[in-house]
């Protein structure tokens, strides 16, 4: 099988490849091909260095998809996108990326599909950013998408896209829609939701982390284990069972601040949590009221799809995937 | 105010150019200019001749969007579509004018803001074909748009377009989700959805009818003249009053077939309902099986969009409008 990621050099595509590093058998068939793309040049695990292919590509570029979709892959995992920030500061990029370049991408797979049989597994990353408030305390799965920012316009598009496009056979695709992923590695960024990362990620590591809204504001969660467990069980979901509504609200842990606080505190003690600065920010604290809270992710699961119960084990991930099981 | 009509050859483009003559206030303010487009060329009431432009373009012909809105149109109803059968039959022809023709458009008008300030009132020709089967009974406001046509997926599209391009302050949008227009004026056509206006008009003409589906379908109605009413209202709503969530399910009456052919035979006889042959189409039947029956159009309700209450008055719109307040 030929795999192909866009977006590989992100945090779930790179995470994603280190997980078919680790477990070669990890999309049910044997990978004879691996093809990393994103627009800057992805990692490539030493294991997997004799079938991958790492190339720098912007989607966005005329003719890039095209050429990207003559190798024919069997599997696609399309995680390539504009985050939500910088696609709302810039108009034109954000959707450039990710509309144009994913309709783009769909369209190659079309046109190649015109020229003869192909009909590739198109797993595609969307995010709880399809939705706008004002919401119900548990959204469900037929909730509407009325999206504020234009990241959760594009995503919604695309969506729409990839149930038409999956409809009219031109491929088999799932949408797959995020929770906000915690614990996020690496240093602190400047992204609203950082915050929930970082009062927990740092600490860990015996660092102070600003907590900018109150103990009580309430979020939706997955680790990024979780994340990449959904893109790999999408690959191999019977799509039958799926259906025509191919775009799937992912389970995730609904959970208040303070039980992320008090999951640190059983996990790393006092000292740990003392490190948490509260600094309200009024900024902030006015973005994070405008997101979904609680969702039922009722068919995702009923399909299979898992995540964390608790920040326990929220934590527990983290400290086994990114400190080598041991904490500071 | 320059006002600008797109599909104005179309049946609801050509109705709301009528009211417009009849009722030069109907928009709420003196129209100084009247710019009508379509495919096909546009009819002018001799009483708009001296205000009116009347021109043939293709919308989705590159350059056509910016040389119309050079104009700075006050005020643009977006009527102009492909049909969905055609949609669904001509994959590229939908999406170029259904998607990329309304995107043209709209990134027509940001153009223009952007050299100096213009934020048009745009009204957006939506459709119920956004939904998707299946369905709760009643179909409420928050009800999430899963379309089963590339038709229904571009208006779908669009409707998301034009909430973030009003949201960013673009122009000022309004999607209005027409429920299926009854009774159609004109030759019985092929749609699917023909037999719900043919099983009236043909036989108040005197002439026979086929019905091709059971008595017990259900379905959802307005009137041309409802129709023309959304338009006109929505060209005039206080968009406060809206908020961001641009898209809303128009009010309309929910009835079965059997409820069609007793309004006609109260206003019409025995004699009328008598010319309706009943012959079912399994073909017709399976597609109609997928369309929503009734809608809660709350919130449309609450901003004062109305729509008839039975099929007589139905029935009593077609009589004065079409047929001059007489049957054969």
């Amino acid at each position: 099988m030929h795999v192909m990621i866009l977006g590989a050099a992100g945090m779930v595509g790179r995470k994603l490849v280190e997980r078919i590093a680790r477990e070669p058998d990890a999309l049910g068939t044997t990978i004879s091909r691996l093809t990393l793309v994103d627009a800057f040049q992805p990692p490539v695990p030493e294991v997997l260095r004799s079938l991958s292919n790492a190339m720098t590509f912007d989607l966005a570029r005329a003719g890039v998809a095209d050429k990207l979709i003559e190798a024919r892959p069997d599997l696609i995992f399309h995680l390539a996108a504009i985050v939500s920030g910088e696609a709302e500061a810039d108009f034109d990029k954000g959707y450039a990326v990710n509309l144009d370049g994913t309709r783009a991408l769909f369209d190659a797979i079309r046109h190649e599909g015109l020229k003869s049989d192909y009909m590739p597994r198109v797993v595609f990353a969307s995010s709880i950013a399809v939705f706008g408030t004002p919401f119900p305390d548990v959204i469900p799965d037929e909730f509407f998408s009325t999206p504020l920012t234009s990241y959760g316009t594009q995503k919604a598009i695309a969506e729409l896209l990839l149930a038409d496009y999956s409809r009219r056979g031109i491929f088999d695709g799932i949408g797959i829609r995020l929770p906000t992923i915690c614990v996020r590695p690496g240093a602190p960024n400047k992204a609203a939701s950082g915050f929930f990362s970082n009062i927990l990620r740092e600490p860990l590591a015996g660092k102070p982390a600003v907590l900018p809204v109150s103990d009580g504001v309430r979020h939706w969660f997955a680790s990024p284990r979780a994340a990449v467990g959904f893109f790999v069980h999408a690959a191999k979901i019977d799509t039958a069972k799926v259906g025509l509504r191919r775009n799937l609200t992912m389970p995730g842990l609904s959970a208040l601040v303070s039980e992320e606080i008090e999951a640190l505190r059983r996990i790393a003690g006092d000292k740990a949590v003392a490190l948490i600065k509260r600094e309200r920010d009024p900024v902030i604290e006015r973005i994070v009221a405008g997101w979904p809270t609680q969702f039922d992710a009722k068919r995702a699961s009923e399909l299979g799809f898992t995540a964390e119960t608790s920040f326990d084990e929220i934590l527990q991930v983290h400290i086994e995937d990114e400190l080598g099981g041991r904490i500071a």
